[in-house]
């Protein structure tokens, strides 16, 4: 009864999210469906993160265990791989798991990467991959703000409405904000997030970068603990699940 | 009768190239058509490089006179961008340039930029934009490989058969490769290419890379100065055209 840890790199672009759902189709789903076409085990992908419909991931982790068989890691890549075709899902590593390790209550920290394409014209070649915002933003200001929200605070704020964690108290271990020609990347690390709490920050970290609000607005925002008064959602487009660490 | 200097980013993928041609839609009669639209002015658009069918562009440069009208830069930019329409090519900058400059006669150097996915797992999200090699590739033994293509030579061997050149002597300012996780990008600099000449000093680079080949194979073939004797064309998808010198 192995367990098998799988890292997967996706574009969210056509799909639902990571979570099984009735209404399109999701990432679990099609690697749970290149499972059974593979060995004809029906199991449960369960992943680190639940991506919503649109996001990315470079670095997904996520964890099955099959009953009646026993590859090694390298042959379910590969028949994963297969299985999964033309879709734009790829197992990049596969490794035996101990027993004891789940995708999801085993991690200590989940990083996230939003990418902003920051320029007069629009992408050609990263259309569905960036945020693409015209007007030049203040990186240095943004960082300002970023600052604000580190540490363990109630992030009410910026916390979706649909959001099922039992407490909007959350511990932010890292949110840069960098640059690097026309791309501004905000790095955001947690050992979890409430639900669109990243594309929240990043959605007011805008607003403070086209000079909109000023640093400390964030700050007065975090503390009123009302997702009202926070700036709107980033678009999923620019947001990649980056890694896990366990 | 202003003189506009264009860079256009582009993705080659479902284009037969840079150049206007009977047997499909071409980035040149995209961008021209533009104009057309814009300003009913029927131009020749000129640019430094014709890239190659599925070939990109981060930074290709290009100019066109117009007659009969006069904006100002930001104008051109945007009127263009908004009658390219969804089409993935992009005028990311606009300058108008003086009578004297021709986008591909006063080019000093042309630079492309070879992106190379080397890991097990074919790609996800760069699908189309990257040459996928599963096999590691060692790029101490392809750099050593590389070196031996510096300077001025009869590149002959890395000629494609309906190269248009009048001499196949060209000089090879750099070419250089270097790696950052699983991706790995050769970098090509030279005044001006043989038809096909950076992919195909690729492929000879990827058969060293690949341990297929020594080093020292490449130099012995460079002597040759026969096509036949050099690694196969590597694939249009992982080509950029970067930028130019002028």
């Amino acid at each position: 009864m192995p367990k098998y840890k799988i890292k997967i790199e996706y574009d969210g672009c056509n799909y639902v999210g990571w979570q099984r759902q009735n209404n399109g189709p999701s990432i679990q789903a099609a690697i749970e469906g290149a499972v059974l076409s593979f060995c004809r085990e029906k199991v449960e992908v369960v992943a680190a993160g639940r991506t919503d419909s649109g996001v990315h991931a470079l670095g997904m982790i996520a964890h099955f265990e099959l009953i009646n068989n026993i590859y090694d890691p390298a042959t379910v890549r590969k028949a994963l791989n297969f299985h999964l075709g033309a879709q734009p899902i790829k197992i990049i590593d596969t490794e035996i798991a101990p027993d004891t390790f789940h995708a999801r209550f085993s991690a200590i920290e989940r990083r996230y990467l939003y990418r902003i394409l920051n320029r007069p014209s629009p992408p050609a070649l990263d259309t569905g991959r960036v945020w693409y915002i015209p007007r030049k933003l203040d990186i240095f200001k943004m960082n300002q703000a970023a600052e604000s929200l580190l540490g363990e605070h109630d992030f009410s704020s910026f916390r979706a409405k649909d959001c099922q964690a039992t407490s909007p108290v959350k511990t932010l271990n890292m949110l840069k904000v960098s640059q690097s020609n026309d791309e501004i990347h905000v790095a955001a690390h947690a050992r979890s997030f409430l639900h669109r709490q990243v594309r929240n920050m990043v959605g007011s970290l805008k607003l403070v970068g086209e000079g909109k609000w000023s640093p400390s607005e964030v700050e007065r925002i975090l503390l009123a603990k009302d997702r009202a008064v926070a700036g709107p959602t980033a678009p999923s487009e620019g947001l990649y699940f980056l890694e896990v660490i366990y």
